[in-house]
């Protein structure tokens, strides 16, 4: 696996590579069985898999936590590299932004509902910073992981509206043995936390049950989802939503594909969970476009 | 020439072409000798040449001239072919734009000035539209006509922003035989303003003897412009500007690459010009990123 650190020996490489079909998956670091999944499954898929590792501050808010974000370099080398990335790229914050940006990005749908409504701007960051991972990279197909549903269906917006030529994959979230879903943000959960958190899956499913059963009205599986929660969870709910997906808005009767999606805030992490279901009220984990 | 009116056979023609070096021409049609100028330019530092025809209505603002643009389009595509373009893209507004769009595009830098402060959002719209043509076309390098230096300095910052793997190449204003810089939009002028719109090239020209003969005070080499202008032109004057170049800055002295440049009303038609001069005050014709 080749490391490389700057835009133009990336440009370089890519541009060697123009012939292969190339597999991509950006990351911030602290890579856990979720980033190697979406790895492996670019590896499977294309002839040279890049992935990157960059917090992009452009992304946090003032009040995020872009200091505390974990971070360990030599660890994800070794982890990207089992997985089989045969080029890992990781610029500094001066690398990727040498001067203050002149050119902003924005989306106005998909955004101010679920993680969007709490972190104005996050998205305008993820935008710009996946613009240029796009362009130093050229990827045919780039990995995403659902966990992050609403980042997924923000990209889809961008390589549809903006005609990137990339295929976007969306990857099934990996769980815990409990069920929990892994993130790179659950090291910061104290024990007890970390013991109850597998409720976040667990209330999400109880809201399946009832479109299962036969329920459309997203209040009454919301309500169910918010009920399970506060019975088990210490946390603070900071949402619980069931949208139409990936156009993200609000549905009157459960009959087209959807979302159903909480976070919750604990002390020193905010975690974040979601069941995707097609048309039919049915699971669906690999979202593609 | 292939004349090419979807994006998908668009992509797919420009994959088949990956390994080869190309170049593109993006115009608004009505093609005059600037075009062409680009397109042969584009010919000979290139094996392939890729061009493309549309009036993108995210440009025009409300009282732009978007309806009474001029479009010919049989004419365009033999002109085209003898300027040796391979490839001419000619979309529709609802193949570009088939939804309303989701992600925007903006600039806060290089936009308030020239051009740009009497049409707001017009270079959030070129900059979009340039980007989707980018991305479904995957030029190696691009062409631009300097006569619009501010659009020539708006692509280089969104080329450096978000890193496009793509040259800039911006190539020199052409002339009538008395100097008036060619334009799509020259068809519109009356027959006493075409005489006279000479002028504008001339009092530019004037501005420039001043700053070659020593002259380093921006607002003696303005003022020069304007009472050249006034004294021959009967068109309304929109500005006479004189800013650092690319950045597109006030200067207090020239003692740095600037551009001089100047846009004037007539009835049915603004029209632009502007002389580009390096940092020893020499008139340069080809800018490069």
């Amino acid at each position: 696996m080749e490391v490389i650190r700057t835009i133009q020996e990336m440009k370089q490489l890519c541009k060697k590579y123009k012939e292969k079909q190339l597999g991509f998956v950006a990351t911030m670091g602290f890579l856990h069985d979720g980033h190697l999944s979406l790895m492996r499954e670019a590896k499977q898929e294309n002839d040279i898999v890049v992935s990157s590792i960059f917090v992009n501050p452009l992304q946090f808010g003032p009040n995020d936590d872009y200091e505390t974000y974990p971070r360990d370099e030599d660890r994800d080398t070794l982890l990207a590299e089992q997985a089989g990335v045969d080029i890992l790229f990781i610029p500094t914050p001066t690398e990727m932004y040498p001067n203050p940006m002149m050119i902003q990005m924005g989306i106005e749908k998909r955004t101010d509902v679920l993680c969007g409504r709490s972190r104005p701007g996050h998205f305008n960051g993820v935008l710009t910073v996946l613009t240029k991972l796009f362009h130093i990279i050229s990827p045919d197909k780039v990995y995403f992981g659902l966990k992050d549903a609403q980042q997924v269906a923000v990209v889809d917006a961008l390589i549809a509206d903006l005609n990137f030529p990339t295929e976007l994959v969306g990857m099934p979230t990996v769980r815990e043995a409990d069920g929990l879903a892994k993130s790179s943000r659950n090291v910061n959960l104290k024990e007890s936390e970390r013991k109850e958190a597998l409720w976040i899956y667990k209330s999400l499913q109880k809201g399946y049950q009832l479109i299962q059963n036969g329920e459309k009205d997203p209040k009454k599986v919301i309500d169910e989802v918010i009920k399970t929660l506060e019975s088990n969870v210490s946390g603070k709910i900071d949402y619980v939503e069931l949208l139409s997906y990936p156009s993200l808005e609000k549905v009157s009767t459960i009959n087209q594909p959807v979302i159903l999606a909480t976070a919750v805030y604990y002390e020193q992490a905010r975690l974040i969970d979601n069941l995707l279901l097609n048309e039919n009220g049915e699971r669906i984990d690999r979202y593609i476009n």
